[in-house]
């Protein structure tokens, strides 16, 4: 069996080592010859609308997915001239490339999400920062990824100037006859970020993992606790519900991750990622099946796999930017180490290190020795 | 960081995927251009003697280490000469190249063997039956594996009439002038078959693996299960201190396993293996650091990961000759699948499914639901 994959980067690179053992090769397309998954795949360099590659992607794989939303919709159209399945589908793509079209279908199937407005114009900017109130955020409605794409309005901001601002922020070269394609979000005061992360079959099966808590420096995520501790059953419940829902009302293929907040005792949905995520890299060490294993046997039209914890608690850790020297990392008994095999560069993740224990203090205490890069 | 490897099948797959998350890439050398490492690693085609790709296998890595011992001393030299650092060393593969060799170190060492006597004409092999007693094995002195090159000589035997049977089964095309190279051992009436695996790094730290217990079938190893059950702390000691010693005679860097028998209380040594071993293939999922990771960190001179099990139980099967249906395994929760790519071939080793359970008879119910090929 084979399975094809756009993009070549670290997600990439874990979903071939997921594939392997199961004997299962992976075939990448990657704008770079310096693909990290070129390493355990086998890797097409081209753009990925360049329809030769494409074809070439679909040729002889039984299956072709993802590792990153913001596909071109000419490469998802190319693939499916190619008649080979492709998962997640379109349809779910276009709307996770769309933070008004996921908001209105995450309220649509009765989930709570932070008030929003679209916004195309200064003039519309500032009416929704008004209707919103400040403080808030603008993002850009489409490609924003680890923060970037996003401003923040303060409290008390005018907003007429905030929007001005943010539009030559965010939008410097737009001319005068496009739309800005913004979306203004209301500032959520939560108490925890929270994710969850699911897998849905070609037939209809569902599994899902143990809810995970976040914590994000600088737009990037830092730290993932599996399971989120002392989440209350009916909140947990709730996260299922919704994100079988929209497995569900999706046709979804595929690991899903959504990124949720929890005020009080309240969730929210952020947005989702239409393919395996970073917070659920912890899934390697820390769960039956990874969510790489998992989506591999999904897209492919194999039965999941069981993706409950396999101890108390796991903590996955990024290392963003610089690396922390390997035999440092390796000294520490109890940390799992995953050098991606990218080169350093500011803001770039490039590894992670994850840790199951019994509790949260023995699991913090070992990262807590991992040096910051 | 790079390591070479000599031998591209499954052993080599396994420690290519244990090196890649700790950013480290692989080459292998094997004759075949189907070798299965080659998913994983870069793969050069040539022989083990090919003094060519020997180089060009040494080039730019850090280390090189083997899959399989019996490595032909023309290629320990040729690596020797690329002033690459080889592991494990070259008198630990000669040793354990030699049955004779091997057990006359463990006596030395003080461990207790089969007793044993070498035997190169149909004379000497008529006394050495006559000696050890009937029933007994006799087997090459060198090359054997998986039960190949081994004979049995029943109860009561006429020890001329086996010799001259044995002798034209082991050696049929045997010159008058050349010795035959046998070793007679004899037959052990053990309770069970245990392995010790042990890794030991370029500064001379030792881990050690959980005892293991093994079951054959028609000589190839079937079903391993770790920690071995209900072994008396006196026996554990022993196992663990003999491989200790035996690490440190030999200067040892890597993983080494030692097949033993368990008579009654008593454990004696049966042979070495200086590289991974089938029979340590569940540390994959059942240990904190794999057999894989730690050779691959040895060899490397990188610190040691953690021997210990990471559940009660865990059982690993071998899959030999055919494929069971990849859905069916998949199906089966708690079931980990490794397919090694290989083609189908009766008595060939294809997979094992690893099984990690609370308990011994939840492991067993497990692996009793994966079809037998």
């Amino acid at each position: 069996m084979k399975l094809g994959i756009l993009g070549g980067g670290q997600l990439a690179r874990m979903l071939a080592l997921a594939a392997l053992p199961l004997g299962i090769r992976c075939k990448v397309l990657d704008p770079s010859p310096d693909a990290v998954a070129g390493h355990v795949a086998e890797l097409l360099v081209g753009d990925y609308d360049d329809p030769r590659q494409l074809a070439e992607l679909a040729r002889g794989v039984d299956a072709v997915t993802f590792e990153f939303e913001n596909v071109p919709a000419a490469a998802i159209e190319a693939l499916a001239n190619q008649l080979t399945p492709v998962a997640p589908n379109p349809r779910a793509l276009a709307i996770a490339q769309d933070r008004i079209a996921e908001k209105t279908l995450f309220a649509q199937l009765g989930f709570g999400v932070p008030p929003f407005r679209a916004a195309d114009t200064a003039a519309e900017l500032a009416a929704a920062i008004t209707a919103i109130g400040t403080p808030c955020l603008v993002k850009t409605r489409r490609l924003g990824y680890d923060g970037k794409g996003q401003a923040r309005v303060a409290a008390g901001a005018d907003p007429n100037h905030a929007a001005a601002a943010v539009l030559a922020e965010l939008r410097p070269d737009l001319p005068a006859d496009r739309p800005a394609d913004l979306i203004v979000e209301g500032f959520v005061p939560f108490d925890r970020e929270l994710s969850v992360l699911a897998v849905r079959s070609r037939r209809g099966e569902i599994a899902i993992y143990p809810l995970v808590q976040n914590v994000h420096r600088r737009g990037i995520l830092h730290l993932s606790t599996a399971p989120a501790p002392a989440v209350p059953a009916a909140v947990r419940a709730a996260a299922e519900r919704f994100v079988g829902d929209l497995l569900a009302h999706l046709d979804y293929v595929g690991v899903l991750a959504v990124e949720l907040f929890l005020v009080g005792d309240r969730l929210l949905a952020n947005e989702m990622a239409p393919r395996v995520h970073n917070s659920g890299h912890w899934t390697i060490e820390g769960a039956r099946c990874s969510q790489f294993e998992n989506h591999v046997r999904a897209v492919l039209d194999l039965p999941l796999g069981d993706p409950a914890s396999n101890h108390p608690i796991a903590m996955m850790r990024n290392v963003v930017g610089s690396m922390p020297e390997r035999a440092a990392v390796l000294a520490i008994p109890g940390a799992h180490w995953h050098d991606y095999g990218k080169a350093p560069r500011a803001g770039r993740k490039l590894g992670h290190v994850t840790v199951v224990a019994p509790d949260t203090s023995t699991a913090e205490a070992i990262l807590a020795r991992v040096p910051e890069a």
